[in-house]
């Protein structure tokens, strides 16, 4: 598309190397900011800077701070021996929200899949296995996601780590609340009855 | 959503500010920027506050440029006796793509819509009525998009400059080329029948 501004041009470029966002959308974004007040464009522009420059990286469990440790590593009140293993700092968020978690975290940085090029050395591996053999872990849970790379990783890691006897586990997968068992994959439903609990256990909290 | 980052909250704030773009999606972005090399945040930021500073507007048409004068007005091969008037710079490229327009454009910066707040006032009409009158202009073609909108804002241009003398026309309104005739509306349909046009005329060139 030719554009009658290299700056618009450039900006354009610059949005949409980003992950989703082709040409066009590219495009519509850039020609929104021009509508808007200058310091709308400065604001962002200055939160991307800093966000980029500024953000640490907590030296327990890697999960993003502002400080060197993050405010879940820092916390008195988490359970220091069990540790849930992560993808990502996203599922951190998400099991955050569930508010049934209150031990603390390790985020891998990713999962291991040769096809994307991720091997286990680009990934926090080392120093979860570390942490592990300095004993004070109890417990560690495994909380990827429920693919080949996840499982991969899961087991990569569990060899690590299994003659230190502690504590591991995976969550729990099978039929998430809410949908219809027709609709479940064989694999998933064929699980959930493997992997059963007592009833009352199941009732929703 | 809680995050452990107050440097990535405020990015991601900021991020959802723009048109389409949820606090999830903002979230995914700046993730994605974290794990690129600084430079590409850098540039980005960059990109985005140059754009938005030093940025003109043609003040011949009003198109998107970095001189005050854009590349098309400023081509002395194109025919400035024929203005094409558009809605927005998106258009202006549109019909540029398309290489068989030869005149000069004049970008209204939207349409008049009471809904959305816009009224004649917010828009180019004034410096296009004034341009009119100044007697070179032989045709206004009216290439605004075919709503309610479009047409009122056609309509109150066009009551401006009927006195003038000069040719009105606006863009064909039919069958996009391609599409299958079951599936067009029937106003466009009827449209397409009331507007026919010689046989000749209507092969793809």
């Amino acid at each position: 598309m030719e554009m009658s501004s290299k700056l618009l041009e450039k900006a354009v470029a610059e949005i949409s190397q980003l992950p989703g966002i082709g040409k066009r959308t590219a495009l519509r974004l850039a020609l929104h900011l021009l509508k808007q007040p200058t310091e709308q464009t400065q604001m962002l522009a200055k939160a991307l800077q800093s966000m980029r420059e500024d953000i640490k990286f907590c030296t327990q469990c890697h999960n993003i701070a502002d400080t060197d440790t993050c405010e879940i590593c820092a916390n008195p009140l988490r359970d220091r021996s069990v540790i849930c293993v992560v993808e990502d700092i996203r599922d951190v968020m998400a099991i955050e929200n569930t508010n049934l978690f209150r031990g603390i975290y390790h985020v891998l940085g990713g999962k291991i899949s040769p096809i994307d090029g991720v091997g286990p050395g680009q990934l926090t591996i080392a120093s979860l296995v570390d942490k592990v053999k300095t004993g004070t872990v109890k417990e560690l849970i495994f909380a990827l996601s429920p693919t080949m790379e996840g499982d991969t990783t899961n087991f990569y890691i569990y060899r690590q780590i299994k003659d230190t006897g502690i504590i591991t586990s995976a969550i729990a997968r099978g039929i998430a609340v809410g949908d219809e068992l027709e609709f479940a994959d064989e694999v998933t439903l064929g699980r959930s009855i493997l992997h059963r609990v007592p009833f009352e256990n199941s009732l929703a909290k």
